[in-house]
């Protein structure tokens, strides 16, 4: 028999988190305050507790995962890693293609790695009630299971446009007990502001963000928690990697290139940042970002300092960027609608440490076809956007008679994302490219800090 | 840490089948033709290969499984066997509470075990079609998957009010490429009867199946498929059991009693079945069958010769019955809404070597929420059944300060079945037992064989 899957043993779960920035070359550019001078941790406090904020701005190499948060990454790690070999068949390819399946945690995506640590620290920290926002739910969900573990009351602003199309994902948050609200809600000043202009506006990641922000901001008993983006979330994602590269090691395998889909950036960052490491050390491996060609921050929008959600409450932090006042098309990969990226794949990509490219939605729906028929599971509409990559250069492999060993994170299944995959057979999906003027106008709208 | 899941690798996958008939205390009642006489394996023939049939009728106690099949299986199996200990934590309880989780499989449970096994006899058979039933969509989905993946072609035909009401399982199912029908439909005879005395017809199990063997019946090229009920799929399901011991044994551990849902038969034959062996040889294991009691076939039924399907094509079967053309009430658990139960089963029911009980629906979706809570994975509503009977059990020790090694098979998740979670915190979901004098009723209704 060819083995399939390479399993890990619970003491094999990571002890310690690794922190890319102890690696980068340059130190990570500071966030600036309204007057666009750096500002320190202390402008944090009033969403986050100390033990996160000290996190965020950590150069610590290795950070420690507590006991606490191990035990509970026991409910689903370590995750699988695949051998793809049904795929590689379909394909007929001499490459080797590898998954970390992330799907399996009980939540059903990568979000429950930061989603616990996030919970415990709040936890440890005295905090009683969380906020945060929501696109397609996998954040909401992971948050809403976390919270629930911890005795955290945990309150879910998710994307109006996805409250109404995913109710199966709000119908999950509800059964661990959270409270979901569909955003822009009247329950923050901010809301009620977008509301009394149009009604009927949809939601956005950005606005979301604004409205959890609004709330933890006022409340002395609630702090917020953000699924990405940040440098923590990136952190407490990098068991994925970690794994990874552990049980590729137990074969004797490295990858030529690692692929992910990059939306804030935790996705890629948890699997990509390890093998960033050994990147710095000499070795010679590809890290390649996917992103919608609907909402390509990277691969065309601005690196600029701008704010990380739409009404502007956050630091500034340098980032690329379509603006954070971006309203992204309603493509069916809600966890990539997001105007910016994390600083610190940002500064990566700016460095050329990492790579990205963008990808079309009807690309991403056949490459999730070809590989729920060769490897059974049924991915999510985030996820299809690495797999769509991955096969685009198996195929460019087969032209040039090479072979290359590729991994990839499938970052969670699709089981919530199934009317996607409808309106895809039904031929009701569309591309988006995101026109070139649109782009140039978002310049125009960036706060002026200089770079 | 406390360790949580017990996870064997690739090789222990089991390399047979365990055949319960071989350590049955008498031989299975034979079925029996329109003549009220026993019928032999030719009787099959029209609508299964003749590799399936040999399995059917086999007193051999161990089967080897065919290396393409435990290849396949290396896609999700071994299952992982979990330590409930949140959940013990949150019953304050001294009892031990383990569950094996079939819900790892790409299908969401544990029907792929047999749907891959009779894809795999059927393609050697050199069958090109399959016909089956669906109702939840647990075992279509399956068999949709294996189809795929033996290059079968698959039409389905789905109980219509599932059809409508979970029409995700069904986009599951088109996903990987199979036909999927809402039964009772216009292609087969049957089925247009049904359709001509009432148009809104919502269907059941029994009518899918009597459609779906008709069109075997009737076509050359296609052989049927069915997903529980007859010795050879509930022979497949033993992996579940054989693994379990395994990995309890790992550990030094032997349930006192083990629990799952009974609909058909094979979840609960599938995890009870290897113990029985051991219980044969004098192990002291209690095996505990749990039914919905709005369709309490072992609980209430007859005991008595009835068909497998609401038509009456199929040979007559000795089981507990509640009328081949019982209409159950739409309990959210579609899995368990059968008129009768598996001949072995109900045979080794009948015989004492096991139990059963009835569990109403809102003790189940209790169960299940409980569940979800402290252990994060969402079951489906059959699994929640024996969830609810294995929370019984801990209150009954807690009060008689036993502490009891409870095992139960958690057969899959309900990612497909929020929206009964939904009706159930909306308060819209009733319990229903069934009425004493319908019961009654149906014995005058069973064909006439004496027992």
């Amino acid at each position: 028999m060819q083995q399939t899957k390479y399993i890990l043993e619970e003491k094999d779960i990571p002890t310690h988190w690794y922190n890319v920035v102890a690696d980068m070359p340059n130190p990570p550019a500071p966030p600036l305050g309204p007057d666009g001078k750096p500002v320190g941790p202390d402008a944090l406090t009033a969403i986050f507790p100390d033990n996160i904020i000290e996190q965020e701005v950590s150069h610590e190499r290795w950070i420690k995962i507590p006991d606490e948060v191990r035990q509970a990454y026991t409910m689903w790690r370590p995750a699988p890693l695949f051998r793809a070999h049904r795929l590689e068949t379909a394909l007929g390819t001499k490459c080797k293609i590898f998954y970390k399946y992330e799907g399996v945690s009980p939540a059903g995506s990568h979000k429950l790695n930061s989603a616990i640590a996030q919970a415990y620290y709040n936890k440890q920290a005295g905090i009683k009630r969380l906020t945060t926002e929501t696109g397609a739910g996998q954040w909401g969900s992971s948050l809403a299971l976390a919270g629930h573990m911890f005795g955290i009351e945990v309150r879910i602003f998710m994307v109006k446009v996805s409250y109404q199309q995913k109710p199966f994902r709000r119908s999950m948050m509800q059964a661990w007990g959270a409270e979901v609200l569909a955003s822009p809600t009247p329950v923050t000043e901010y809301g009620r502001r977008l509301l009394a202009a149009d009604p009927d506006n949809p939601g956005s990641l950005g606005i979301a963000i604004s409205e959890a922000v609004e709330e933890a901001a006022s409340r002395a008993d609630t702090k917020y928690s953000l699924g990405s983006v940040l440098n923590h979330v990136l952190l407490h994602q990098t068991v994925i990697g970690l794994e990874a590269k552990k049980q590729l090691e137990m074969i004797g395998e490295y990858p030529d290139m690692v692929f992910a889909p990059c939306g804030g950036g935790s996705n890629f960052g948890g699997i990509a940042f390890p093998f960033l490491a050994d990147k710095a050390a000499g070795k010679n491996v590809r890290l390649v970002a996917v992103e919608p060609t609907s909402c390509p921050s990277l691969t065309r929008g601005h690196y600029a300092y701008d704010y990380g959600d739409t009404a502007g409450m956050t630091p500034m932090m340098l980032q690329y960027t379509l603006g954070h006042d971006f309203m992204p098309p309603s493509i069916h990969a809600g966890g990539l609608r997001y105007h910016g990226a994390s600083s610190l794949v940002s500064q990566l990509y700016n460095e050329k440490l990492i790579e990205a490219v963008a990808v079309p939605q009807l690309a991403t729906f056949d490459a999730g076809v070809a590989f729920a028929r060769a490897e059974g599971i049924i991915p999510a509409p985030e996820s299809c956007h690495g797999i769509s990559a991955v096969i685009e250069e198996v195929k460019r492999c087969n032209e040039a008679g090479e072979a290359k060993t590729l991994l990839f994170n499938l970052s969670g299944h699709g089981h919530f994302d199934m009317a996607s995959y409808d309106k895809f057979f039904a031929g009701q999906l569309e591309d988006y490219v995101y026109p070139e003027e649109e782009i140039a106008a978002a310049l125009h709208r960036l706060p002026s800090v200089p770079v």
